[in-house]
């Protein structure tokens, strides 16, 4: 495991993305020669070229036979973002599970193209160093490990978690660490803690479908909260809302939000934290795309400006190492001995061998060089999937385009009905996940999330030209 | 994996065991010679040995030097049951948890000698054999068998549970199997599909305290049945109370129950079935003790008899091969697509690394001799334990002895406050599970729950009789 020091190339990236970033290199506008850099700079022409390579691959500039590299035009309109529309200021019961699992139901059959899955491809995880670090790490169990006092997780592993965290800037209390079967145990547990049946708890619109399922399973309601697609959640019409209402929780993604992939900057997680403190409102985090950033650093948890242990941060390994394995966990601030005791009521423990599995891939050194590959692969896909959908989807088509993560989400021109498309596509063997899963008031009814999680699969290819087609006969009215 | 059909020796310790338990052999008589068995069954002096040591094994005779077999005296006062009162009649909202709690945290402590523990020592089970199994697992994993779709478990453990079930007379219907992170998440989604906030369970008195906290955390009620050591739950006031007021479902131990460890008798199986079928009332069946049994054969769950989906049969090899796995499953009937849907909902999928070391350790044949193993071990420290027992504790104890498991039940007299014996316990450093754990109504006041699972510990032998002489303080006054 290594810290979070920028090397060179990576400090370098950063720079020059914030300046695109912050408009002083404007897009078509030439970057400073490697030559010019170099000196700049005084670092060598290898570290210019990662560097810019870098920025490529993650979509800020592009290479020009013979001219140098340039700002790339953002402007195109297809890349445009979705529109937000304020949603439904009434608390609402949720009733969302029998569309979910009838929608999802399509993506088990192995023939169908799932771009409506939540799962990368598997090729993009190291399951043989994993199987490896799994078998020995299970010859040295002791049976003592195994009976032991176990709700909270192993040791080791809680360890290896905690030092990651306070890497990354986030040191933990003792204790607050659970370890869970996966993020989605972790944040069921979470919401339980802090809820009774008939509370109110607030969401994003458009918010994971999952999020909505936990509510309708605790016999909550839910309140949506308009979020921007690069923004996140809008602070202001959260703050009217809590002033209005009494709410026992939020549960929000700040970082790559599903479906949005919205990365909500740093000062509104401070302002968000901020606010919800002087509520006493608790933040369920759901942070499971937090390590898939495009850019050179890990987008800080709001858990990171949390000082009185109101947030309740959740993740896990399965979408950036080892999906199956089902090891996740809670952080989960002054709330963590009802977790852990809703975990130890619910299922116990979580299974060892997975936990020790991880545990010694971390102890091997090799994560973070893992993440850097994924990252990239990733990142490179959704430019792909992007150029894709500009080509082959109807005029009018608005797109996001996350800075992390492995989806995109698509506002369809009005014409085209997303659940229409969703089963033309499910008789050409396609899953998509349509707009109206996103919401317990069925928004969003014209939009879609396309999982561009499978880089080099020409499958994936095709399904997103076919899907393109099927978009435009929609709106030709055929 | 073995199939049912008894081996010589199974067979005549079995009809033995029939022939003691019927009152043909009785207390203190001798039995037949080995010379005499031979000539009358046709089978080698061998066989006989086996079928009287198994005898031995599970308490029902003894060796006496040159004289031979004799059937063992039962009716020491100390053994008698304990006795049965009528729990409340009206359904009771549940508050178990804070003291579950508060009185299991201290079973964490290495220094003390869990007698309260609901695990088994740890040497009695196959670690090694596991970890080799999970190592030849993981190195011939597939990324797809761990990126499908998951949530009802892996196939090939399923297809191995299935056969098993198909051996022991429980032929399963597609699909109702899912596995599960233990049996404990197995029961909390069964009672979670078949229930609403508020409804009413039937449960046992005395009752397994996670059932209470099921309960609790679903804000559903709780009323209790009486529940004898010997044979189970009260089916003549169990078909008064469902006539009486309306049920959502029965959680019910029919096999070692815990903490008492009845076996209730098959006809009485067959009749309770029956009567929930008539009401149409589900039957959460807890089935992880199923394996242990001291006798020759498995008794057959409730689930064998149901002809209509009704029963959720839960269980688990924590307690019978593979503790911190945490691979359990639900045979869930006519319920098992909400259990599923459930199952996904809060943890999406049972790990997959654990599962396939299971079935891979399956499929290598050894479980069933690991558990004729395993089943002696248990029954020849329970009658060692039940020595103890009778020698330390006060007179009027009663105890139960069990024909499976690994727990005996102490109804201790009148004058002995089995929670002022577990504080003075817990300052010897020794752990107990007082009777009030047991019930939502605060009943079994001088009772105690004792793991006798850990042979050959001589700490365990210590820690009863130091337990023996602080309830006889206690009865004294002292």
């Amino acid at each position: 495991m290594t810290g979070l020091r920028l090397t060179r190339y990576q400090q370098l990236a950063e720079d020059m993305a914030e300046a695109i970033r912050g408009g002083l290199l404007r897009p078509g506008e030439r970057l400073p020669s490697v030559r010019a850099t170099c000196a700049q700079r005084g670092v060598s022409p290898s570290t210019v070229f990662q560097a810019y390579g870098h920025l490529e691959s993650i979509g800020l500039i592009e290479a020009r036979a013979r001219s140098g590299f340039f700002v790339r035009a953002t402007r195109r309109p297809v890349r445009a973002g979705p529109e937000v529309a304020p949603p439904r200021r009434e608390a609402t019961p949720v009733a969302i599970s029998e569309l979910v699992f009838d929608l999802l139901g399509s993506t088990r059959d192995a023939d169908v193209v799932p771009l409506g899955s939540a799962f990368p491809a598997p090729h993009l995880f190291p399951f043989d160093e994993l199987a490896r670090s799994g078998a020995r790490a299970m010859r040295r169990l002791k049976a003592s490990q195994i009976t032991g006092a176990l709700t909270a997780g192993d040791e080791g592993l809680r360890q290896a978690l905690r030092k990651r965290y306070t890497l990354q800037g986030v040191p933990l209390a003792d204790n607050e660490l659970i370890i869970t079967n996966g993020a989605m145990e972790a944040l069921n547990l979470c919401l339980q803690a802090v809820t009774r049946p008939g509370d109110v708890v607030v969401v994003e619109s458009p918010t994971f479908y999952a999020a909505l399922q936990a509510l309708e399973r605790l016999h909550l309601k839910a309140v949506e909260v308009a979020t921007d697609p690069k923004e996140g959640v809008d602070i202001e019409a959260l703050g009217e809302l809590l002033a209005r209402q009494k709410v026992a929780a939020c549960w929000f993604m700040p970082t790559f939000q599903n479906p949005l992939g919205a990365l909500m900057p740093t000062a509104r997680r401070q302002a968000l934290v901020a606010l919800l403190a002087q509520h006493r409102v608790p933040l369920i985090e759901d942070d499971v795309y937090g390590e898939l950033h495009a850019g050179t650093r890990r987008p800080p948890p709001a858990k990171a400006f949390d000082s009185e242990g109101g947030v309740l941060h959740c993740s896990s390994f399965s979408k950036c190492l080892a999906p199956g394995y089902r090891v996740g966990w809670a952080a989960a601030g002054r709330y963590a001995p009802q977790v852990e005791r809703l975990k130890m009521m619910t299922s116990l423990a979580t299974a060892i061998p997975p936990q020790l599995a991880v545990a010694d891939y971390l102890a091997l050194g090799g994560y973070d060089r893992h993440l850097r590959r994924l990252r990239e692969a990733l990142a490179t896909q959704q430019r792909h999937a992007l150029r894709l959908v500009e080509r082959h989807f109807p005029a009018g088509t608005r797109v996001t385009r996350p800075e992390g993560g492995y989806f995109i989400w698509l506002e369809l021109p009005p014409e085209v009905d997303a659940l229409a498309l969703h089963h033309r596509a499910r008789a050409c063997s396609i899953s998509t996940a349509p707009g109206v899963l996103f919401s317990a008031d069925h928004r969003f009814t014209h939009h879609l999330r396309l999982n561009v999680g499978h880089p080099g699969d020409v499958r994936f290819d095709g399904a997103i030209r076919t899907l393109g087609r099927l978009a435009v006969d929609l709106q030709a009215g055929r």
